[in-house]
């Protein structure tokens, strides 16, 4: 079946989630961070993700708003950083996430091709609202599709789902993108064609499928059409 | 309601996870394993736990078993480890885990006052019945209860389920002892009077519920009794 629909994740994939640490490591007034915020926002990325399986497992939904400040505060104690200022300073940064550079021009050719584009994320609605705001990519998505619309976190089937609900298209009609590893197996397992964006260069996930595509950025993601 | 029944987590409570690579890496047979097996391990353990999660969410299980080499195969990978020797190696010891040193003292204890002990593990019926005898603390529990019997993994409501059903007693009847804090957190959520024992002195999880007692090894069980 050809692909009519591409569906991106947000966090990691479209938007540098590190790039909330990494700006404000820059300001004199946060230098708590300098030596520390590449261990800090890995830590902060590592259990925001934990909290959002295990509250997914244990059938204990809350936004991903609380689970990214959950996941900063362990960051925080865990490297000693107690400057109330900073843990603000980081948490107003996570709307306003730098788009990697290739997401618009990418965007804009899926568009001229007639593929219908969307963001599926753990992210609630409001946090994906000021993110495409911020990074002037609203224009270039027919969707913003939000975990919170089934009340509860990826990889649950009842997340994929909500694209088929959206869409009315097939399961293999659409391309689903992520750079997180475990999304793209999650995905591909729930049917999806997936492409991995393997930024890191990590080993490919052994869970139930494998991504079907591992790219290295998006800038060749309209080569799979 | 008074404490009838102690039940432990299996892996990294009673049995130190970290003992097979370290005790593989003394041997000059798996030199590759020397300069790397804290971060191995520490990968090894993270990326088995993440699976048995992302498995609960979508329904995929399978037994820990198999989670267990497809953790230690992303984590080979990951540090270039590439001797199918050392991998047969690491999955052997992982059958005969040490037990922490104070174990088998502290369950004579609890046992001594009437106490019900059990395990209540991940781990697949036959991991628990030979790493149990490997200890020689079989003859000090009661029962060895495994997820297999509901076939998904913690901190699943249904996975605690199973030591009321055991035991038929109540849920604040039960101690529940881990020295991971996201079981620990669960089991208190689910009802269990709970005890994290916290060896590496990490900050508390930020989930829905918190663990009652913070300890730094298993000898002071018996006083929360």
């Amino acid at each position: 079946m050809p692909i009519t629909t591409a569906v991106f994740d947000a966090y990691g994939t479209l938007f540098d989630v590190n790039a909330a640490a990494m700006q404000a490591a820059k300001d004199p007034a946060h230098a708590d961070l300098a030596a520390v915020w590449p261990a800090l926002a890995r830590d902060w990325r590592r259990k925001q993700l934990e909290y959002s399986w295990l509250r997914a497992v244990a059938d204990r939904h809350c936004d991903f708003w609380q689970v990214t400040q959950d996941g900063l505060d362990w960051a925080l104690e865990a490297h000693g950083l107690t400057d109330p200022a900073t843990r603000t300073r980081l948490l107003e940064l996570y709307w306003e996430l730098a788009p990697y550079p290739e997401v618009p021009a990418m965007l804009r050719t899926l568009r001229a091709r007639g593929i219908a584009t969307a963001i599926l994320s753990n992210g609630s609605p409001d946090m994906l609202q000021v993110a495409v705001n911020s990074a002037q990519i609203g224009d270039l998505l027919d969707a913003l599709v939000s975990v919170e619309d089934v009340g509860v976190f990826k990889p649950h089937a009842r997340v994929y789902d909500l694209i088929g609900g959206h869409f009315g298209c097939a399961k293999d009609e659409v391309l689903f993108v992520s750079s997180n590893g475990w999304d793209a197996a999650g995905a591909a397992g729930y049917g999806f064609q997936t492409a991995w964006v393997n930024r890191a260069g990590e080993p490919v996930d052994r869970l139930y499928a494998k991504p079907h595509h591992l790219l290295s950025d998006l800038t060749t993601i309209p080569e799979l059409l």
